[in-house]
């Protein structure tokens, strides 16, 4: 059978989680449209829709932290995927951490977790 | 500092990542307004909004299956919460799979790879 997520569900979105592939780490989620869908398929690379400029985004574009994506999972609703990907770089979030969820909330406070692996004004200009 | 997710960016609504603190097993996704948020940091059980029913909705009050909540994280944006969970009679999926992602996609193709816990129709009435 041929499958594809559920893209009108969403208003043509849906969140796609993103799992180190040895760790199992969540390292962060993003929204793919059908774009982004058929370019990671076919690249092998994360790409994703950016909400806020509107556009395709190849994860790591800027800072060189790509993400090979190693398999790609469907949910029981059609309407989230998750990908099991090596972290290029290892740090997904833009702000230098290896996961995005580097806070756990502990008594309504945010305590840092996560690993701090760069300096973002280092890699973003 | 005080801190808790940016319900108005989504129009209410944030996506919520459930995760088994043991296996690390990405379990399923859901959505949570804050009523569900409150819920879960009070109860310590998993609540979600339906999107669906259009309501409060506790994990597991049909099947049995709740959701003992260990941890909670939140992302760089503030838009999306990791929960880590013990999975009650280890299966996240309605369908009766240990996780909702039970499928894999290869070369279009839906795989089978979760593991089936329980039948739905002895579950669900």
């Amino acid at each position: 059978m041929d499958i594809k997520p559920d893209f009108e569900k969403g208003n043509g979105l849906i969140p796609a989680v993103v799992q180190d592939y040895s760790s199992g780490m969540v390292l962060m989620t993003a929204y793919m449209n059908e774009e982004a869908w058929l370019k990671t398929l076919e690249t092998g690379y994360a790409h994703f829709f950016s909400r806020e400029r509107k556009k395709l985004w190849k994860k790591g574009e800027s800072s060189g932290n790509l993400q090979i994506v190693k398999s790609v999972f469907i949910d029981c609703d059609n309407d989230t995927v998750l990908l099991k990907v090596e972290q290029i770089g290892g740090a997904a979030c833009h702000l230098g951490y290896d996961t995005c969820f580097f806070r756990e909330i502990k008594n309504g406070t945010a305590v840092i977790t996560g690993k701090k692996i760069f300096n973002p004004d280092d890699v973003y200009n």
